[in-house]
């Protein structure tokens, strides 16, 4: 028996397109490095409020270079990221309440299928530029990631249950315990203490941290497959 | 004869941690990827004023953040990096005018020691916390990299003339019209456009649009000579 994995506590929500290149990146190194991923569904407003933190896309000049990174790193990570036409209204108006209580409730019932939604509701919003506030836009997320219809409606009616609520605001009060200020948030947890890395450009960091090796965003056993 | 090297305009500030980061890197992949590195000193104050920017140790959690990324990044990238006692005092209110304008000076009379001396300059704020405001703190730095101390003087006698205050905001406005909202800014200058990068964390993004190895933060080659 080898040594057991580290655990990867991976806080995010899915209004945010560095979680989305984060994400993606770690459920391609989840198999390859000795680690344990647990996707950790997350309020990005709460934090951005216990932080006294802005979204940088709020001044203007790092609004612009926003754009144009996200689209370059989509290139480079392989991930089909498109910035929606009125981000102002999607993003910061209309917010992520309904999807990530959704996402609560989905982890703590259907576990195993909390990679699949996550990534069908990235493919809704930072793709191709579709709702994700509306029931019926989670039950197509969901029926796209393999869901039954009944399954996504049993859910749709427990997200407003004490349960789902408190969850989700308890997992965003522990990523601000962990020095939260905006997501995504991923918490390495080796032997001897607990590192917090922001963004998604600490991935070969985090490599460097677990001792093992870092092969680019897409590394060789998933490029076998694209 | 091969390609033509392509063009990477560096601009920076010895005020910037991450600067020195981005910095040591790209200097280790000057030799080694078919590029023209030009070290362009900034003003990091200019900068912010001009974009509306707030220093990101102005937010507490993104200050506690700060201090043990660049303590972790430090030791990844091999960089001897450390956090000096008061932060406050040191970065945000001593600034770096009179060290931005030698290095603009250096530049227009001797640009083959800005490497060098603006390398040592980080030594003395960022590693040994020592002061960079003083002439004679100047002085010191640039001793250290192998000028006299009659060149030095000289500089020094040169640093509040028109022409090297004229250069210095130059050369800011010039990172501005890229874009910038912060140092460092890294833009690439390719065949069809110009790419600018922010910070020190884009390195491999880099690799990628220039059509060259990435091979970590520390590549072999320098390695050997570690």
């Amino acid at each position: 028996m080898g040594p057991l994995p580290r655990t990867l506590d991976f806080f995010y929500d899915v209004l945010s397109p560095y979680s989305w290149l984060a994400f993606e990146v770690l459920c391609r190194y989840k198999n390859i490095w000795n680690v344990s991923l647990q996707l950790r569904p997350t309020l990005i407003a709460g934090i951005m409020k216990d932080s006294g933190n802005q979204p940088p896309a709020m001044l203007p000049r790092k609004a612009t270079y926003l754009k144009n990174d996200i689209r370059l790193l989509g290139q480079h990570l392989q991930v089909p990221i498109h910035f929606p036409k009125d981000f102002f209204s999607v993003i910061l108006g209309k917010g992520s309440l309904t999807a990530m209580r959704f996402l609560t409730a989905l982890k703590m019932e259907q576990p195993e299928m909390l990679e699949k939604v996550s990534r069908e509701l990235w493919m809704r919003v930072w793709s191709r530029d579709e709702d994700i506030t509306q029931p019926q836009s989670i039950l197509a997320a969901a029926e796209k990631a393999g869901m039954s219809t009944g399954q996504v409606r049993g859910l749709l009616e427990r997200i407003s249950t004490p349960q789902v609520k408190d969850q989700l605001r308890e997992t965003t009060e522990a990523a601000c315990k962990y020095g939260a200020f905006g997501l995504p948030v991923t918490v390495a947890h080796l032997d001897d203490q607990a590192h917090m890395l922001f963004g998604s450009d600490r991935m070969e960091l985090l490599a460097h941290l677990l001792g093992e090796k870092w092969m680019g965003p897409v590394p060789p056993a998933v490029n076998a497959r694209l």
